[in-house]
């Protein structure tokens, strides 16, 4: 029996894959057993999914095959869906086996949150993964082929989007360029089709800077969006949705993009959790368990004003690099580093060549932004692929 | 006022864009006021619509603009559709206006005869029109959607089309070629997927040539069609249909080509009918009417033996170029004549590359039928448009 120090990762979103990557490049021969778990054979881009889920870029655009990505000679892949984690037997049961383990890094993702809005978690949709913005772009579309055949139904042709966070807002930007397209592919007039966005804060994009929020909300409202600001889903129904002052809209699409929670697995493994968050140390441990790091959605980070940060691709990213790290240092028995985050800016992108951002400590905006976005796209396919992926999925145009 | 005779066609199909084509070009000037009214602006091309219904096609293929057919300073197009036709009073009631005329045309096309089969007028869908070939391409890809959501839903894999006539037969053929594509689309495990062809009749392709018959069914068996032949459906629900022998099959998607019917606006109109045909007189016209033609679908014609013959667009089109003759005879005083369907033959596609029929007294299969088939399409797209229309629309791959 070996007695290399085994690892396992579990999830290949952003931090479990660059944690990967990461690893691979760092870890000498036979130094550790490193084993990377996840529910699909491929690592999917969520800050792209907005785009496939409203039908303006093909699904596979958004996501690469993991065996592109890893070296398979070096880390062992495993595609599997995580049962349990049992933290006392330094086990993981998978649905087809279970995995030992001497260290885990937790980066399971995401979850929707619905704050127990009634019907919202029974009949939106949301945006998380492949299968997800398959099913939403079908669904959009089926909508409009519906309209057709029962024309009093112009309920088929109202969408609405619950939150205008950085989600809602960069998809309902990508579904206002989309209408006009499916319009003339069903023979729909515009004019019939309705688009909302619903915000249950004062503001669109929270925390953003508020003349990037109006500029964002001028550009979206020129697109068709009706924005309800300040306004909160009540309830949800497979007929729609009644909003905050007793509004009832009538529509068959609602897509909640409104709040991320942690994984309930995190929660089952008798973690002390905020709404399915570890709040993890200075190192992105786990409380009392040296050898479990947890990083992405799943983790809890506080910044200097004591306000939690969001949870983001850039900031999962840099937790990858930092748990590599101290993966290694552990196993070598090196001191290990303190995670700090490095805002490198926010560019959130409203259609067609249009954006908003903060980066550089200088607003951007139009096109300048939408650009800034696409860079920042094909800078991620880089760090986790090379050229040969940037030129394989990159968007250039 | 003018004592110009008024013509009125009712439908834009193949009998009625023929007719048109044909008055336009044998009127004199100011010898009849044309007018051709259609519920949408656009002709299409029935014998194609099972590609787009599969998803093998653009919907834009099986269509043309009317605009682009009708010369309009010639006959004037109405986009409505009829409410109801008075035979006594030479008016036809449109949605939004009234129409009178000296001579009327009915061409409406037809109905799907569902023959009284519990829930299929509900739950099924048919290949009639544009809009219905769209829905049933949205509603396949949106199940591979619903599916990858809830992957213990097989039945939303599960595709049941009724009825193995041309329709069916042409359908399934394309459906077959379309699910391999679709599996990759969605990641979907073709083992999974079922299509199914139900069919009553002793055999698929009622009254075809058997020998042609058993290559056909060969053919779509090895890409995967479960048939079940001299089976009826008893029942069509939300969840499936039940056959003949009790079996359940359950499926989200039953698309239902069994039978045709003439119109109900016929029936209203007080004509005799049999399942909303008209049995008409040699010259096409309706009995005791001698102003009204009835042509296509809404036309009931026996040969020889007393069979009367399957609507079909070649027949349609026969009908169209007799009616639009003995119109203008009629105008001049001139002998009507009797029309004598002449049989170009019959030929079924199997999907890509692949056919059966008969023509020009000889029994054709596999890749010659296939080709032979694209040049009746393209023949067709000559007739009625031209070299411009067949560069436009046609497929010659």
């Amino acid at each position: 029996m070996s007695n290399i120090p085994k690892i396992v990762i579990l999830g290949a979103g952003y931090g479990g894959i660059l944690t990967a990557l990461k690893l691979q490049k760092q870890l000498n021969y036979n130094e550790a057993d490193v084993t990377l778990v996840n529910k699909h054979d491929y690592h999917y881009i969520t800050t792209h999914l907005h785009m496939p889920a409203a039908g303006t870029d093909n699904p596979e655009n958004a996501r690469v095959n993991i065996s592109k990505l890893i070296d398979e000679f070096k880390i062992d892949f495993v595609k599997s869906t995580v049962v349990q984690i049992r933290t006392q037997d330094k086990k993981v049961i998978l649905e087809d086996g279970t995995l030992s383990y001497d260290y885990l890094v937790i980066g399971l993702g995401g979850e929707p949150e619905t704050f127990g809005i009634p019907g919202l978690a029974e009949h939106a949709m949301s945006i998380r993964s492949i299968n997800s913005v398959r099913l939403i772009r079908e669904h959009v579309e089926y909508q409009f082929a519906r309209y057709k055949r029962e024309p009093h139904r112009t309920d088929y042709l109202t969408f609405v989007v619950g939150g205008a966070g950085f989600t809602g807002i960069e998809f309902v930007g990508e579904l206002a360029d989309r209408i006009p397209q499916l319009c003339r592919a069903f023979d729909v007039d515009r004019s019939l089709v309705k688009l909302y966005n619903i915000e249950a804060a004062p503001s669109a994009l929270p925390g953003f800077d508020p003349e990037l929020v109006q500029y964002g909300m001028d550009v979206l409202t020129k697109k068709g969006v009706i924005f309800r600001i300040g306004t909160a889903i009540k309830e949800c129904s497979p007929d729609g949705v009644i909003v905050g002052d007793g509004e009832e809209i009538r529509s068959k699409t609602v897509i909640w993009t409104g709040g991320i929670r942690g994984s309930r697995l995190i929660e089952e493994a008798g973690f002390e959790t905020m709404r399915g968050r570890v709040k993890v140390d200075d190192y992105l441990r786990a409380p009392s368990h040296e050898n479990i790091y947890i990083i992405g959605d799943n983790s809890l980070m506080f910044n200097e004003e004591g306000r939690p940060y969001p949870p983001t691709a850039q900031i999962a990213m840099q937790q990858g690099v930092t748990c590599a790290h101290n993966l290694v240092a552990a196993i070598r028995s090196q001191p290990l580093k303190t995670f700090a985050f490095s805002n490198k800016g926010t560019v959130a992108s409203l259609g067609k060549g249009e954006g908003i951002g903060v980066a550089f400590g200088k607003k951007y905006m139009g096109r300048k932004a939408a650009w800034l976005k696409k860079m920042i796209d094909l800078r991620y396919l880089f760090i986790i692929g090379g050229i040969p992926l940037v030129l394989r999925k990159g968007k250039f145009f």
